[in-house]
């Protein structure tokens, strides 16, 4: 059996402890499946003395994790801080320049600087690993740059925020708001105290952004992402999309459109018996549509101590057995700058609805504004009737523009009897 | 850039013309993937003067497929003939022998002869790769071998015959019998003229023997394999089962239990909304529990030219990237024989179906029966009332020993108002 793969860890909150356990109590199984063991050389963390349920002692304990860059018996830097700056920055930046393989769950680290890491990785012949910054529990990173290498891809589908994906399975299974549910999730630990990372789509953006980056073979590009979260959804959206045969998802879609990409997040009105709509609660999964194999869908947790672990394991593992894979699937040489398609001349179905006071002429006022705007209506629904009161006036369009669209529902929005801002959610009518 | 891989295609059938059509339709993209072109250098089927709707008039043209192994200019073998023994057989050890990577999509072959071949594959430093051998567009190989690899693995289910879940989805949509689907299955291409090594288990027994292997490192063994088919599943189980909450889906099961493994194929009752319930037609899926990443569940079309074709691309792409993994994941030596549980010691929920005839004292003879045996009834359900005519009557057991259950069965069948053999089926809640 060849040599240990040495392991430095930065950072021992729940993944870190995750990937130290399996370390710990899968040390055969893994150095018979990765041809050698592994081995953890040093840890490092903000708080020495913290009880994490798993014995460290064994490892050197390292105050400046910039340090790791520089030992000799580390080969593979785990970085499980966390942040798209500083520290973890600094880190990947070291520890590749000085030939160490480095494996992260960052997603914010690789979305803004995931190009010059990778080529950093590769000038320096190490490998730069991130299966955990995806959809911790599914192997998506490795399905797409590997199992799926022989296709050209036509589109990515995520349902990559299990925050996000729980606050809306709830209010659909309890009919309640948004802002109920979310603070029950802060309650239960599924959302953070500060949860605009991911009711506001951010990370999921950074998660779609490697996605299509690896698809396409583009640079990531975080900063060109149109990202739409789900503060908006009300429970009314809910139970009339259900009505319709829907449930909605905040997606994380790449797509191919004439030889240009769409990048986005945004929530979506998907089947209700579609692969993503059939996937509730904190689960993920991605939906990825090949030239050759068609469709290949994916689902499990994003998030958690195990799963993450599992993942970052793969990585390790991986490189334990000398697989040398760019980052993005190709060199980061080869990796192009993303040809993006102009949202407004997109086209897709709609959903929207109006809070409307219930006043004669409201109708004919909307539906002259949609007709001016070449948007045709399939279905109006209103359910109740209450003169001088507020109802939700919902309408579903057949294919718009998306400039049409929004330019109608600006125009909608000044209506008097209009009480506030148009919630417009695409339909997406993915099998 | 590297030299390019260079391959010999044995057989041209689906499958070799839709991995002919990838590396002449993607050469550009394969080799920014793969770091280097991967080529065809000859090929070989029964027919050369079959128009096959691609040109291989560039490629050598080989009458016997064993003279690949001996051909300086080949690299990689892909063997798409297809059968346990005979050709292929032959030209594997021929192939491996000679140094050359095999990559096959014949679960046949590997089922019977996978742990012989993965050490003729180690002692010559060669890769025996068959992601297409189970579910193709499915990368459940590559996700079991590498992607899941830090996790002991508690148990796989899988739909793994594509074939049969079209039956089955059939039957349910359309209310029809299992005869009449098969025979439109046939004339729709979906199901072969002899249609006995999908109806009866023997093509998804074949493909759950090497998920087996990548599970729990145990030597692929068929031979021990319980299978069960689809043929005794009528309209009235696919009816029942729905008014209960199931869907039926033939299912491979490989599961660790007190040490021991069980591996069997058998129509089940799934819920109808967890993730294996919702696969619908001819897609196939895998779901894997693990003990860090909790579920992995995989979906997509497990057989057709371009699925197919994809997941040998990948095998293909990995030996070019200079991947060296075991064929099941840990070197063949640590391969272990597999300790088999006795089935008729485990515990399951059943369904029951007994054909009898409608007259008094029937139920109390079933009744009695299955007391005797310890088997508790859940519910029992008869629809109509047609005095000495056949009417199904069904039942669900809470759990019971096999033993028991199949025991009660038997004397069931004795009863002279029985009609005809009892249908048992497990029911297997899996989320």
């Amino acid at each position: 059996m060849d040599k240990p793969l040495k392991l430095a860890i930065a950072g021992l909150g729940t993944v870190g402890v995750g990937v130290t356990k399996i370390i710990q109590n899968h040390a055969d199984l893994i150095a018979t499946r990765a041809g050698r063991p592994i081995t953890i050389t040093a840890v490092n963390a903000r708080n020495r003395d913290k009880d994490r349920g798993v014995d460290v002692s064994a490892y050197q304990w390292v105050d400046d994790t910039a340090a790791f860059a520089d030992m000799d018996d580390v080969d593979v830097v785990v970085e499980l801080i966390g942040g798209s700056d500083g520290t973890a920055y600094d880190l990947a930046k070291k520890a590749l320049g000085k030939g160490k393989h480095f494996v992260t769950a960052n997603k914010a680290l690789l979305a803004h600087h995931g190009h010059e890491l990778a080529a950093l990785a590769e000038d320096n012949k190490v490998n730069l690993a991130y299966e955990a910054a995806v959809a911790g529990g599914i192997p998506i990173i490795k399905a797409m740059r590997e199992g799926f290498a022989g296709n050209a891809i036509d589109a990515v589908y995520g349902i990559l925020n299990g925050t996000c994906n729980y606050i809306l399975t709830e209010m659909r299974e309890t009919g309640r708001d948004f802002k109920d549910v979310l603070k029950d999730a802060q309650e239960l630990g599924y959302a953070e105290a500060d949860p605009t990372f991911d009711v506001d789509g951010v990370d999921a953006g950074h998660k779609i952004c490697l996605l299509t980056a690896l698809a396409f073979g583009t640079k990531p590009d975080f900063t060109s992402l149109e990202m739409t979260g789900i503060r908006h959804i009300n429970a009314t959206d809910i139970a009339f999309a259900s009505e319709l045969g829907y449930r909605i998802k905040l997606l994380g879609i790449a797509r191919r459109m004439n030889g240009k990409i769409m990048q986005i997040i945004e929530p979506c009105l998907v089947p209700k018996n579609s692969t993503l709509g059939t996937v509730e609660g904190v689960y993920n999964a991605v939906h990825v549509e090949g030239d050759y194999v068609a469709t290949g869908h994916l689902v499990g947790l994003g998030a958690g101590e195990g799963p993450t672990a599992s993942a970052v394991m793969s990585d390790i593992i991986d490189i334990a057995r000398g697989y040398e894979t760019p980052a993005f699937g190709i060199p980061a040489k080869d990796l192009q700058a993303p040809k993006w398609v102009n949202i407004g001349e997109t086209v897709n179905c709609y959903y929207i609805r109006l809070n409307v006071l219930d006043e004669p002429g409201v109708l004919a006022e909307v539906s002259a504004i949609l007709r001016d705007n070449k948007v045709s209506i399939e279905a109006f629904l209103q359910r109740g009737h209450d003169p001088g009161q507020p109802v939700p006036l919902i309408m579903t369009t057949h294919e718009s523009k998306h400039k049409n669209i929004t330019k109608a529902c600006a125009q909608m929005e000044n209506i008097k009897s209009v009480l506030e801002k148009p919630c417009l959610i695409p339909i997406e009518n993915i099998k």
